[in-house]
């Protein structure tokens, strides 16, 4: 027997049902099993669901199956083309269902399909999961969601075991461009973090023996972002932190310390630059996150 | 009666001398008194001493009775220099006492005075505050510590009073080399924060909500660093959190969608010229964190 002879009905009979098992299709489906919910699951190709029917998933025959199959169909396909491609055929099976789409996009893409979704009667989620594919399943693996709220709420539960699971609005754009943000974000963290692990590396301090240090500090540069968050909201920008001009200060240093030891200073250089232009605007003697302004307005207006 | 006529005498009397009454100092010596360790204060304006004074500090005449007051003397001038000037003449007051000193300096610095207290018989320990003055004497309030590994561990407890106190490990320029290293790692943060801000802005999303959900996502980031660091250590870059392509090819997301919203790029700038570089020298189907490589190389290798 081929797996696609154990094709399920045209009924329900499965609580979720994955359309795209790549790396993080096939991370969702092995959660959504692991949480105990029937799981069916269809690929282009059909090795890995293959893979998954082995760990319990009910492979689909294709992808009008597969949508036929459960009241939540949740897609992840390279791109929203993709998306558009598979379920423009299957869209009549798809109403009354929910569609959650992790597929990566822009925010234009995501009003595109939700517009799609609101004219063949579905319930439509656009997602992104943020915390990579080692940790779904894991309660600190986050996934933002925007669109339906009733959708969102009737499948909490289901949801809630591939991670952390927040509803961010009605808007279904808002997940996209809080993926697109995060992945600023985190990438900033990171920019900074091996910048600072060349630069121990250089006093002979090992990547493991700094990190277990810099990792205690991690908490402090939230609590330091929730503050400037209310901050920037006020307009108000106290000096409690150090002003842009101690900061830039500060900054000097890390560019000398860094070019005198031999590795690349482009990170400390842009912070500088960043701060320079800060102090132009005007916010010299503000605290810091009046930098958020000067990015706001973008280098054409300088 | 002027606050200086209520001088310590020459035997000790209080647990710490906090030397250096500024915006950090100043807090240091709250902290003590508020752990309950009696504490003696001098700066070279008296009114501080004077604040400090009405809540419990004993304010000393001089440095000469600020030092031979306590076992475990606390220093934070604005610079070195400031340190060896006003210490020099007291050298002979500090013999078998414990010095902290949280100026803040360079390696060479540190290194200098670790020296010069060496030659005097003084314990000593470099040290740097690294969450700033707001958050001195809570538990979360990063403090580290390098040099003398006796004199941390007889004053272990005054220190923890300040916060979190770390000790880095004998040579006494660690503490100024995490410092830097730290405050890169911040600003990284930071960066990428405001950035994120600036974009989500774009969307109408206030800061404070956004910043709800991304500092859910920072034990994610905490969690890579831990990640990577490792791969650092053992020269091994797997794809799990993608390739530095994939990242690459998001990064010009990040930056055309800033772009196009007319916020400034030059932070998405800097992560994608770092990952086309990292590609350059070789390592385009590396994990990420294999960027480390390009940015301890230095730019003038490229």
């Amino acid at each position: 027997m081929t797996v696609n002879e154990n094709v399920n009905e045209n009924h329900e009979q499965s609580a979720v049902s994955v359309i795209g098992l790549g790396q993080l299709g096939t991370r969702l489906a092995q959660a959504f099993l692991g949480a105990g919910h029937t799981t069916t699951v269809w690929n282009r190709t059909a090795a890995k669901a293959d893979a998954l029917a082995a760990q319990g998933a009910a492979p689909a025959a294709d992808p009008a199956a597969a949508v036929a199959a459960s009241p939540l169909v949740v897609v992840c396909l390279p791109d929203y083309p993709a998306v558009e491609g598979l379920l423009g055929p299957v869209a009549d099976r798809l109403r009354g269902r929910t569609l959650v789409n992790l597929t990566s996009g822009t925010p234009q893409d995501a009003a595109r399909v939700a517009g799609w979704a609101a004219e063949h009667g579905v319930g439509y989620l656009d997602g992104a999961a943020m915390s990579g594919t080692r940790l779904v399943g894991r309660p600190e693996a986050l996934f933002v969601f925007s669109g339906s709220e009733d959708a969102f709420a009737a499948h909490r539960e289901e949801l809630a075991s591939l991670g952390n699971a927040v509803y961010l609005g009605g808007d279904p754009a808002l997940a996209p461009v809080y993926d697109t943000a995060l992945f600023g974000l985190v990438w900033g963290a990171l920019a900074g973090f091996y910048h600072s692990v060349a630069l121990v590396g250089t006093a002979g301090v090992d990547p493991t023996v700094f990190t277990a240090v810099a990792g205690e500090h991690m908490s402090f540069v939230t609590s330091l972002m929730t503050e400037h968050a209310r901050q920037i909201e006020d307009g108000v920008f106290p000096d409690d932190d150090g002003t842009v001009e101690v900061h830039r200060a500060a900054m000097d240093h890390l560019q000398h310390t860094s070019g005198s030891r031999g590795i690349g200073t482009e990170v400390p250089d842009l912070f500088k630059s960043l701060l320079e232009r800060a102090a132009a605007d005007g916010h010299g003697t503000s605290g810091v996150a009046s930098v958020v302004a000067t990015i706001a307005k973008g280098e054409r207006n300088v």
